[in-house]
């Protein structure tokens, strides 16, 4: 710390990326990364992109990118503001809505940056638990708050909610916003993109990190009413007005016109899970059902620290998080059927796997 | 307004940046952009990075950048921030330091996102003005304060300090942070990054978007003490692990490599400055001595703001900002020598202008 320091920054946490190892030759499942490349039509935007236009300053307002999301979701352009990765968006929206009066309500175990966020901006925040299935009780969220917000499907355990039970926690909390984190949305779970044309006291944020396998583009964005966006806009030009650089929006342009590509990927991912989860099962795990593009396992007899320890050692990385409660399970991303495979044959070598 | 927002969001005017316009054709001198492409070196970066590998988070440290960087600056690695541009570099700057008892210090006439930012962040802040020659008085520093920013060279004057006096006032002012901000620093100037290695209250912020003509990639950094960039890392931790995406932290460095190039244009700029400068000197302009890619110069019986009009009709774009003190002065960036030929020959035809 320093004497130059703002008080307030002694006491922040800052969240803990998952490991971006510098070493080669890890099947890397540890940050729900892609396996698969970007689309071929994004990564020839990038390619063909004139690089000497960088010389001149991107479009503070990422029109282009604004309009290919507002055609794809049948939204107006007042609707959409896009930002350096969903982190950002997130980032911006809890300061343009969470400093209220009231704390906000968010799930106990969920994306580790939302307390981050709260903390960064003082924002008070109430913890509400999972059920023992790990299943989000949207309606111990009927209760006065300042703002909600839950990832779904939620982190780390994969878990989706039914549109039905956004739609009645919407119906019912009027006076405050409904954030929802759809960084895994493509996977499987129904999006409440079309709530946002009924209700204004809704957000949606999505990514281009995970189903788009652009995670090193740094895109993501949010959908809501236009006042909300108006909000969102307020904040962000008041701190960085080119946040998406002019590669980011022309690759993320790109990718978002070739749904060819991302619905045949998706699928991919969602059969290796299928699969994976199945083999899991044969070795006596307990996987939460997923609906995103990794797993959420824990193994009936070993300990979680025990088989991430012994996976880094065959050069297989997955997440473990030392949190009571999910301190057994492991997060593992969902890469190609080889890394799969490969995830499958070193665990069945661990011995007394099987019981 | 919402009545989702964040009360504090009404009260926020956010920053303007200079117009990019969509229509081709018009000769750009109103965002001090670099009128030479990035170094055939840093493009030839972009265009080799393998896109495949998007599909991965990038390096949350920028450690690539960092060191190139460090190596640079003969700093070391714990000296360097970087950041999505200097605008969030600084953004993320106040908040880790200048939230505080007192209010900050800064020029009456300088870049217009620092009392932006103090909105956001609820802090107050003293605007000092300039001498009547438009020279920061660094003397009137002297006094109680939660932190000092200014530009050097200042925007949109041009004018530079000499290091000496940046010196005298660290030497004074021990009991906060000042912030040198030397986004223009290179077309003339003497950095005070050399003063990082002797004082821990000075933090220097740079820009890969005026000198290094990467504008549309977002690039910038701080170096500074490695416990003030330890505040920064904090904070932005607390904020988005990954500001910075893979290409462009890819382009950054390679453009680091190429000195010969960025000693070339810097120098072309340099010289076209000086001949603008006189030429318009010889059509009756006052122009502020500057040290930076632009001239700040007002008309000894034109309206500043007729002038732009005017030139706005052939196709030349300059800046005007309505400023009591400053509303007569235009701000033209420095482009090639055909677009300085252009404005001046365009000015030429203005009725009346040499009197």
């Amino acid at each position: 710390m320093s004497k130059y320091w703002s008080p307030a920054i002694n006491s922040l946490t800052p969240y803990v990326p998952g490991e971006q190892p510098k070493q080669s030759g890890l099947i890397k499942l540890n940050t729900n990364e892609n396996p698969y490349p970007p689309s071929p039509h994004a990564i020839a935007a990038l390619n063909d992109y004139p690089k000497e236009r960088l010389k001149l300053y991107c479009d503070p307002e990422a029109t282009l990118l604004k309009n290919a999301l507002k055609d794809y979701f049948s939204l107006d352009y007042k609707n959409v503001f896009v930002g350096n990765g969903s982190d950002e968006v997130l980032a911006l929206a809890f300061m343009a809505f969470f400093r209220q009066e009231h704390p906000i309500l968010l799930p106990e175990t969920t994306y580790s940056f939302y307390d981050v966020y709260c903390n960064l901006y003082d924002i008070a925040y109430t913890q509400l638990p999972l059920d023992q299935d790990f299943n989000i009780d949207l309606k111990a969220y009927e209760q006065p708050n300042g703002g909600i917000i839950f990832a779904n499907p939620n982190a780390p355990t994969g878990r989706v909610l039914p549109l039905e039970q956004i739609e009645a926690l919407l119906k019912v909390n009027t006076e405050s916003l409904v954030i929802v984190d759809e960084a895994y949305i493509d996977f499987g779970g129904e999006s409440a993109v079309e709530l946002v044309r009924k209700y204004d006291n809704v957000l949606v944020i999505q990514t281009f990190s995970k189903s788009r396998s652009m995670a090193g583009l740094r895109v993501g964005y949010a959908l809501g009413h236009e006042d909300l966006i108006d909000g969102l806009e307020r904040v962000k030009n008041s701190f960085n007005s080119y946040p998406l650089d002019s590669l980011a929006i022309a690759g993320a342009v790109a990718s978002i016109e070739d749904e060819a590509y991302f619905q045949a990927t998706t699928q991919k991912i969602i059969n290796s899970r299928e699969w994976t989860t199945a083999q899991l099962e044969a070795l006596d795990f307990n996987v939460i059902p997923s609906a995103s593009n990794f797993v959420f396992a824990s193994h009936q007899r070993i300990a979680g620290a025990d088989l991430m320890t012994y996976l880094r050692g065959k050069n297989l990385l997955v997440r473990h998080f030392k949190k009571p409660g999910i301190e057994n399970y492991l997060r593992i991303s969902i890469g190609t059927d080889e890394e799969m495979t490969a995830l499958v044959n070193a665990l069945k070598d661990y011995p007394g796997i099987t019981g």
